[in-house]
């Protein structure tokens, strides 16, 4: 019996899922509906491209519809978007925007891939020719042909998260002033705010004015176009163009209004094997709700990675003859931000509090490859485990260089439950141009190992002062005489590590004494050395290092 | 109680080690004896500082012994060599080089990480002056010296593994010509011939004389320098250097007559503990002999990760309170070759033919970051993996870019036992400078996914002509019109997979059809199509890429 499957959506899962479809199936009769002219098209590329990174346009074409009509005998219509979805007559209204008609399609099966689109907020002004989303190809265009053309000297990027960090960078790689506005007291939201630190220091390293804590208000406009974005606070930022990324959601208003079963967060409900609540529809990519890995709990992740996997389960589901359940989304992302990479996966600490799990967490700023290589890079890592079995719970990077590879690894490690001693044996490939004999994430591993085993107990910048403030406790910076009149933490005592088995007598065996240095490695020794000589003793996660960095930015 | 612990050997494993144990212990009285001048340096960095890629020559130094034991409050004694254990009296014989004379010396424990020495060749000459080793600072000086002062103008390098490969690339670097001199067909002997061949193919496009299968059979010298090596195959190269790179034999005589179980394949024998046969004594690094974590054979595996790792565990297991065991090395190495990077964890193919090791293999030729993106570099991946389950067992790499992350999670996928459906679910970080949406480990997971399914049938280079011979077998190129005309397999006829559903008319149902494209991609869906249309039908691993470097290197 052939199959007549219907794909809603041609970009990541709908490509993905049609490509294995025909792959599993070569009978089956596959039907591909796209609202948009394009399939396929390499959508984390729009903002390289609009900052001239990537070259050419047709780069980012990964597949034509002829050219995949050809390979995968697709039966692909663009321009044809459904409107609605009766799920009790197997059928679907699709208004094909070629012919300007309405018209029905029978399936067997129906495949929802269309998506996430951008949120935009209820602004006067936000409908201005001079406003910004950067969703697809004729986004793309219009803000590559209006920053050609015009004479734009500043942009105004609404929203921190991902898409406005790249589009930041990218605009100010063609040589404008850009702000980015955002909302909340830090970027990127699934880092924490100490570790965003280092993303706002970055962009402000790079000439970006960062609006943190802040909103858009108002646009004001001259006929056409936006002349000035209005914050809360009462700035005002005169703007050539602004550009939207406040984020998505899911477009699921059709699959609503079909009865299919919609999530709370607004995403098509589905079942571990991504099928709807009707058994002939199935759903794929950032239209979806899912469930994170780790927490258990609803979540919408729109990125492309899962969105492809999802479309190669839904495929194989679809055309049989073998189940493939999808076990969820950890989370795992990644972002260049000029210089720097920033990448997570996993839980962050501000979801694990808000969410009661119990949690421990570490700051190391370990090499990228051998610090004597030229070139090594130094970077800042941050693990989130369980304190009683040191599960892994999150991971968290920032640097220069090998950052993509370690928040790999500690993906890998993430989905397979491994708890920190199992990182730690994590036998990684070390030669000076790569690594060191301890990778990175070894070294992280090692450093959460020794809080578990309760070897060294650790305190956090944030609670710092309160702690001192309550308990009478002494801050010990543990670095160089030299570093320390460099600059130090206002209170602390200088006792360098190799100077402390001469002077612990300094010290008081009644109150708690906090130690840092640099990076956290002399303080854990000198933890380590405090700690066997009777004396009540903590270590500063992350160092000066750290504190600076969170201080300042 | 205060315990004495002795470690012999003070680089990779006994200075770890020391470490280790000063902040587990701050009691303990540990005693580091190294035979020569330096401890704690960066044995692996030497090649790199000989090429003056690393300009500064204190850089070799992590640690010196005035600040080690400073920080770590260690006896540390230089050019001490131990000349004798006594186990039952747990003493052992030392000789001062610096006095002159020898001394005893009593211990609770004993921790042997005194390494490994270089085979040197039966060969007259190899004492000459202009003949080197690179085991430590003073080879390195001399070589650096030799080069620098003489008007060296040829190196010869005997022996094509890590240590081989880098000399090569810094010697060419320096300005010399450069011969390699290795008596098997291939080089770096933990890859695959088929692999190794892309490694001598960057060696010769970087104008290296590789000569395979070929040895040293006579150094010819004048006075106190040799002139030329004379190799078996007859061939004379004229050398102003020579460098000895054949592999390494652990320093393991020592406790052989100390009467300590010494394994088959001459290293120490340990438990999971690193607890030699006298409970006593422990030992760790390049000494001793280890299980491999996937065949559970005895193996040396001289690496600075592993010793660095051991020499750890060692000083936990003789410190206390808690035993830690080893579980074995699988051996990741990771090796710089001009503008490639090799790489490999795991078994190789040899290694599981040789043991009756049931396998499969794939070859996958995937970018390292978006192929938009600029940069973006094909790498060559080659899996093994259980024929039955798809258990990983081993994976090799070579490319430009992005080698030492993917090798990284294969290491860490194939130390926690996964099959390559666990790995087509890793979610790996995603953006267009990092990789694609599909990771080149998820790509490399989902090849070898559709080999164990039995949805597609591989065959190899190395057996398609007798295959063809045995079998009547049609050989097809899937590729287009225009790249089969710029070169082909002989013998092969030209149908490009869009046109298949058109044309597979002009095939013979009762021959097996042998597909490939150029890496391995279009073949599979034409292998798909060919076999539900009711075809026998086999996918070339690796593709007409594979083909060529096998043919030409």
């Amino acid at each position: 019996m052939q199959k007549k499957i219907v794909i809603v959506g041609g970009v990541a899962a709908g490509a993905s899922a049609a490509a294995r479809m025909r792959r599993m199936d070569e009978h089956a009769k596959i039907v591909m509906l796209e609202r948009g002219d394009f399939i396929s098209f390499a959508n984390c590329g729009l903002p390289y491209y609009i900052g001239g990174v990537i070259a050419q346009r047709d780069s980012l074409f990964v597949q034509t519809p002829a050219a995949m009509k050809k390979r995968f005998a697709l039966d692909i219509r663009t321009k044809n978007e459904v409107i609605a979805i009766d799920a009790s007559a197997k059928t679907i209204t699709i208004y094909d925007h070629n012919l300007g008609i309405l018209y029905t399609e029978f399936y067997d099966y129906l495949l929802l891939c269309n998506g996430a689109s951008p949120i935009i907020p209820e602004l006067s002004g936000i409908d201005k020719q001079n406003v910004f989303l950067v969703r697809n190809i004729p986004d793309t265009d219009a803000i590559k042909e209006y920053v050609l053309r015009s004479s734009s000297q500043t942009a105004v990027i609404i929203g921190g998260g991902l898409i406005g960090l790249e589009m930041a960078e990218m605009i100010r790689h063609i040589g404008l002033n850009v702000h980015i506005v955002e909302a909340s007291s830090q970027v990127l939201p699934p880092l924490d705010q100490e570790m965003a630190a280092y993303v706002h220091k970055e962009l402000r390293n790079q000439g970006i004015d960062l609006h943190l804590q802040d909103k858009a208000d108002s646009l004001l406009y001259d006929n056409d176009f936006v002349t000035h974005v209005q914050l809360a606070s009462g700035k005002s930022i005169s703007a050539d163009l602004v550009i939207l990324g406040i984020g998505v959601k899911p477009n699921s208003s059709i699959a609503r209004e079909a009865g299919l079963r919609i999530g709370n967060l607004g995403g098509i409900e589905v079942d571990e094997f991504l099928r709807t609540s009707d058994p002939s529809i199935f759903a794929a990519g950032d239209v979806i709700q899912v469930k994170n890995l780790i927490s258990g709990s609803d979540a919408l992740f729109p990125l492309a990675g899962p969105a492809n996997r999802q479309g190669w389960i839904a495929a194989n589901n679809i055309v049989g003859p073998k189940m493939i359940s999808y076990k969820g989304v950890q989370g795992t992302s990644i972002v260049k931000v000029f210089d720097q990479t920033a990448a997570t996966t996993g839980l962050n600490e501000k979801t694990l509090k808000a969410m009661g799990i119990p949690y421990q967490a570490i700051h190391v700023h370990p090499n990228s490859s051998a610090s004597y290589y030229p070139g090594a890079a130094q970077m800042t890592i941050k693990i989130l485990f369980d304190p009683e079995d040191g599960r892994l719970l999150g991971a968290q990077i920032i640097g220069a260089r090998g950052v993509d590879k370690r928040i790999d690894v500690f993906a890998a490690a993430l989905r397979l439950k491994q708890n920190v001693f199992d990182i730690q044996e994590f036998e990684l490939a070390y030669a000076p141009p790569y690594s060191s004999a301890k990778d990175p994430v070894n070294l992280a591993a090692y450093a959460a190992g020794n809080v578990v085993t309760k070897q060294v107990d650790l305190i956090h910048w944030d609670s710092i002062s309160s702690y001192i403030d309550n308990n009478d406790a002494i801050l010990i910076d543990a670095r160089t005489a030299r570093e320390y009149s460099l600059g130090s933490v206002p209170g602390a005592i200088n006792i360098p590590v190799d100077e402390l088995r001469s002077r612990y007598e300094e010290l008081p065996k009644d109150k708690d004494l906090l130690v840092y240095c640099q990076v956290g490695l002399r303080s854990y020794i000198a933890c380590r050395i405090l700690s066997q000589l009777g004396f009540k003793v903590k270590n500063i996660s992350g160092g000066y290092n750290l504190y600076t960095v969170i201080n300042q930015y």
